[in-house]
């Protein structure tokens, strides 16, 4: 009925699109946010003949996140701060720029940006497409033209909010989150009307329950996720106010059980002691009724942080048997170093497995969901706490994994960091740094700071790695030719064989990759793959942010960690496009 | 004798390296300026296989113009201001950056640039790589480590000096030019020793013959070039103090006849009525002995210049048969218009045609070596004159030509742009544009902006012609395989029958092409072929500088012509480097 039609907007057409392989309409290929696609032409018995079949200079500098869109024809590209965004005509040979946008954003939120000005790409629905600028605002496009259907704003640079995540369109609604953790933001997740901008619901992630959108439908699955408005309780007086748990990543939906999944990040500050408490909804996942924002469950991963493992990473829905039982699960690599696998319907905790090396816990209770704390790797004001693995930049930061159903493992881009750190004293002043920790990381066991994980997500164990000099800061697309793509921060772009590991070819960049690598077919029926180059990122920043090296602990200790970058590898903002 | 050997300097060895093809030591390849190699793995047969081995993010955006250096196994490459060097190991995959120093260029040096805050190039000898930075400094590094030997100042920004010129060295001594002549300096060309950086000499473009370096070994071809302190006599008074005549271009050597060839570009202030007489020596060709900077004989090619027909065009040095016999020959594709053919032992025109669409002159007169001019094509104050063809942008610009002995062709990157022009009133002050002109430039006949074109030096005549919608503001590089190479302001990189003019293989680099192609031996023993991608110039100056185009007549001009540039090419940094 056109009731109906009309309630479940542009669902069928995302529905239709997603599965078209020859398209990529959403930032991480799917609703499933699996970033596989079956297109095969590139296989491993020729993605050694692969080459360069054209570049495009996106005109800005900084780390480059994210993937292009590819919509039947026609490419969309957004850049880093100012966030310009192209529309690449695919059936002219170049390709030729069919429109240009350049929005008005705002400078001041280059300055509280915590960790380079990046974007992590647009969304398409219903002939628009959408995307947030770092001062906080959601844009919708039309896709044919480039004109503004609309534009709103969703929070304020002078507070230190910003957007640096791609938005998800779920049927009339348009899902974007906020950043601002480290400048003592209240996080929060917003729907808006796709077609007029209007905001629907906005769900906060700290506060009382009404807020938070939390009511009589929300079921978690453990004990210590009941009870009323403990995002006000479980920290002291009004500092949920200013409580970070930003929202700053990856989304993703199950059609089927209806329901919306995003993470939250770190509570601010970063010195522990000054928030004593589990700190709710911070370093939470939720599932989320997408038409109100009510939460159905949460899990929260680590409560009262003491490391900022900010628990955003993204959530791919697939499903894998365990214990012999088909489940429909939610896989999601924490910073925290673990990787758990979830009931996506109930919230309940199956497997939970380190995926990198970690020394702050022992591991997860499945019984009681809580991490098993080792004491002397907690962390307090005036006390320097040492060799912490992983470090702040967790086992896995904004590089989103990849899974592939023809192997049913999980692809991860990790970090083998770990750190010293000290809570600090810090006031509030808004729109000012509200850190209070000093870190310093370095390398972990072995001395190489990255490695390529490929994981069975069942079982909870990995199967093979490829170890980096580097952190592995790019996203990973998983195809049907039974290649993996990633990309390192000196700029070589790899293909996998995703059984055995091996690398089969690679592919020196101009600049670091820190993007996520997609897939589509051009109008000449050719399958493409396309990445990024333009190192930035919090890793990145030494090289985009031209940092001076002296102090190691500045970039909130990302200095000390990645010194060496610049002889590696230069600033740098280009679209690699690949062809047989 | 050791004494011999001592005065030689480092000629013995530039000699040397600039006959293996497989290394590029020097801006143009050879002292000759003919950009040929005779490597041929790559060549017609196989060009259209060619695919991009490697890229390099040079980490800034602006115009790339020249070409890098391959020295054995180690590039060299030099960025627009603030002028980076990068030497990269060849011997390793990728290849990775073996050192990089960053000069501590005077931003100043920004404003007073006329034509974007290019660098032409660097250039090798002696163990050491030589360049010019924005702010008029030369610069000498051990090539192994990028330690500074030495550096000097040439000039003052504040005065509006600035440099963007390639230097040549030739025996013991680094020649450079300088840049300003849209400022108000006072032209010169000066000497340094390599090993010490030393002044040895410098000779002035304008002003009193001992300061001009004209004695009694000066004997020009024609009488209009005989007198005394012609740099004095022909401006009015005190006007060649402030005369421009800058030497921003290339620079070439013949080791036989021991001269050195250099152009000489525009009076100061384009408002000729300003400036009556010949203002000699701007608009001229001189050779001088590079021992001593002692002119031999001059020509100039536009006395009293009425249109900014700049004449620092490289000189190419070769032998032709004309009349039957071979003469060694100068050929040089002038700004405004004409190609001369030129006895580079006496300074006499042999031949004098136009190899674009010239309306401002209907010859040159081989006999007195003077242009016949067109009286309504004269420009004036408070009259706009229309429709000169060409434009201040000239035939051709800053884009350096090359010549194939294989074909005897020459191969001519051109515009076709014609202009309104009219000189107004305008005050000298130190460090502030000295124009005295409003200029609007606009595609010339048939409306496309520019033209690769084979010419014939000998007969003054084109061979063939490749139209194109912009300028081509790139180098060319010819090829024993018979591939001519060149780019276009949009970003493709072309590959053509060096006979035929058939193009064979063209490829869509990220941004626009205003660099010089080149090509070397890889230590693998692969023929690569290298070029810079990245917008700029003065031709591109509306998207590197992000120029408003609601003035036609804004940066000199340029605005007008090329306002749609932004639709077709983004901004870019990059190097890429092609092979089999
Ligand atoms: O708490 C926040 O609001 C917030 C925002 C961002 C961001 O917006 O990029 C990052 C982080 N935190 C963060 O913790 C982090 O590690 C990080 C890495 C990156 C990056 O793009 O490389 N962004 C961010
Ligand atoms: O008179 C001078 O000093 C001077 C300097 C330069 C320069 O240094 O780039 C250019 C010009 N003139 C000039 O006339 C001109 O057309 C030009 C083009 C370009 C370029 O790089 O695209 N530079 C210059």
């Amino acid at each position: 009925s056109p009731a109906i039609a009309q309630q479940q907007g542009s669902l069928p057409e995302l529905l239709n699109l997603q599965r078209d392989d020859g398209q990529w309409v959403m930032p991480a290929k799917d609703y499933s946010a699996t970033r596989y696609s079956s297109l095969d032409q590139i296989n491993i018995l020729n993605v050694d003949q692969l080459k360069v079949a054209w570049t495009f200079s996106t005109g800005v500098l900084r780390g480059h996140e994210g993937a292009p869109l590819v919509v039947g024809s026609t490419m969309y590209l957004i850049t880093p701060f100012p966030n310009i965004v192209y529309a690449l005509n695919l059936t002219q040979p170049g390709p030729a720029v069919k429109w240009k946008f350049v929005p008005d954003t705002d400078p001041r939120s280059i300055g509280v940006a915590c960790c380079d000005v990046v974007n992590r790409g647009l969304t398409y629905a219903d002939g628009k497409v959408f995307f947030n600028t770092l001062d906080a605002h959601t844009y919708a496009l039309n896709a044919n033209t480039g004109e503004v259907v609309w534009q709103v704003k969703q929070g304020d640079v002078a507070r230190g909010e910003t957007i640096t995540m791609a938005p998800l369109v779920v049927k009339d609604k348009v899902i974007t989150g906020i950043s601002g953790g480290e400048f003592g933001i209240r996080g929060f997740l917003t729907a808006n009307d796709i077609h007029t901008g209007e905001q629907v619901w906005r769900a906060y992630t700290t506060g009382p329950d009404s807020e938070v959108l939390i009511g009589d439908d929300f079921k978690p699955f453990y004990d210590s996720l009941k009870g009323k408005d403990l995002g006000v309780t479980t920290w002291p007086e009004d500092q949920w106010k200013i409580g970070g748990s930003a929202t700053w990543t990856w989304l993703s939906y199950d059609p089927e059980l209806d329901l919306l999944y995003h993470g939250v990040g770190n509570p601010g500050t970063w010195n522990p002691d000054l928030r004593p408490g589990d700190n709710k909804w911070s370093m939470t996942i939720f599932a989320r009724d997408p038409d109100t924002g009510s939460a159905r469950w949460a899990y929260q991963k680590t409560p009262h942080d003491q490391w900022d493992y900010d628990g955003v990473n993204e959530n791919i829905l697939v499903t894998l048997t365990i214990n012999g039982k088909p489940r429909k699960v939610l896989v999601n690599f924490d910073r925290n170093g673990f990787a758990y696998t979830i009931d996506r319907a109930t919230g309940e905790v199956l497997v939970a497995q380190p995926y990198v090396y970690v020394n702050w816990a022992s591991g997860v209770d499945l019984e009681t969901g809580v991490p098993a704390r080792n004491a002397d790797k907690s962390t307090k004001q005036g006390v320097n706490t040492t060799n912490i693995c992983p470090a702040a930049m967790g086992g896995k930061d904004q590089q989103p994994a990849a899974f592939s159903p023809r192997t049913g493992l999980f692809y991860v881009p990790t970090n083998n960091l770990c750190m010293d750190y000290e809570g600090t004293e810090v006031a509030y002043v808004a729109g000012v740094p509200y850190v209070g920790a000093t870190v310093k990381m370095y390398a972990g066991p072995g001395g190489n700071r990255g490695e390529f994980v490929a994981w069975d997500g069942a079982r909870g164990r990995k199967v093979w790695g490829i170890k980096e000099n580097f952190s592995v800061w790019s996203g990973v697309l998983a195809t049907g030719g039974n290649v993996v793509f990633y990309g390192t921060m000196d700029g070589w772009f790899k293909a996998v064989n995703a059984v055995t590991g091996e690398v089969l070819w690679t592919f020196k960049v101009g600049s670091g990759i820190i993007g996520a690598p997609m897939t589509f077919l051009g109008p000449d029926g050719k399958q493409y793959v396309a990445v990024y180059s333009g190192i930035g990122g919090w890793s990145g920043l030494t090289v985009a942010g031209d940092l001076s090296l002296e102090d190691p602990t500045a970039a909130l200790g990302a200095v000390n960690a990645f010194s060496d970058l610049g002889r590696y590898t230069n600033k740098g903002g280009m679209l690699y496009v690949f062809s047989l």
